[in-house]
């Protein structure tokens, strides 16, 4: 399982709309293959700032199945103008704890 | 429900005795009051990174009952000297997506 992680800022003033689009954008990316889960946390230190974790089977399931997918530029298109700066995405996996 | 985030830069050469450490210390968070779960996760894109993601049940219960308290102070000794630079912390609410 890979979590995908973003650190999203929105312009200013627009909060309330990314969200609205964020709920419509959830029901694309829940329908891809490879997707287990996500959710949108939004920062109490910075009212304009968000985290975007989501879980995938695998990297190739973010990185080619969802980006190079046709479901993929509807999600650009509800999403993409809110950023300001564009969010750099990275990729992690569990480190196990309990060994 | 808080989510705490923290992007980790392990020094050089050290992610494998860090790792060992953040075990060590993973038993100390895990005793404070409010602290729900945690998980450490490695960056794919960057073999010297990480992100810690502590849930909480109120902030006061990591930046006071915490950070404030004998077990950080265990914590601190067995986590810091590994980080450059030192990680900024910072605090996240869920956005509720299925309204």
């Amino acid at each position: 399982m890979i979590l995908e992680v973003a650190v999203l800022h929105i312009k200013q003033g627009l909060t309330r709309e990314f969200e609205a689009s964020f709920r419509e954008a959830s029901r694309i990316i829940s329908s891809m293959k490879g997707y287990i889960k996500h959710e949108l946390q939004s920062c109490i230190e910075n009212d304009h700032q968000y985290i975007l974790l989501v879980h995938w089977e695998t990297l190739e399931d973010h990185t080619v199945g969802f980006r190079e997918s046709q479901p993929y530029q509807e999600w650009k298109a509800l999403l993409h103008h809110y950023y300001d700066p564009f969010p750099a995405v990275e990729h992690y996996e569990l480190v196990q704890l309990d060994s």
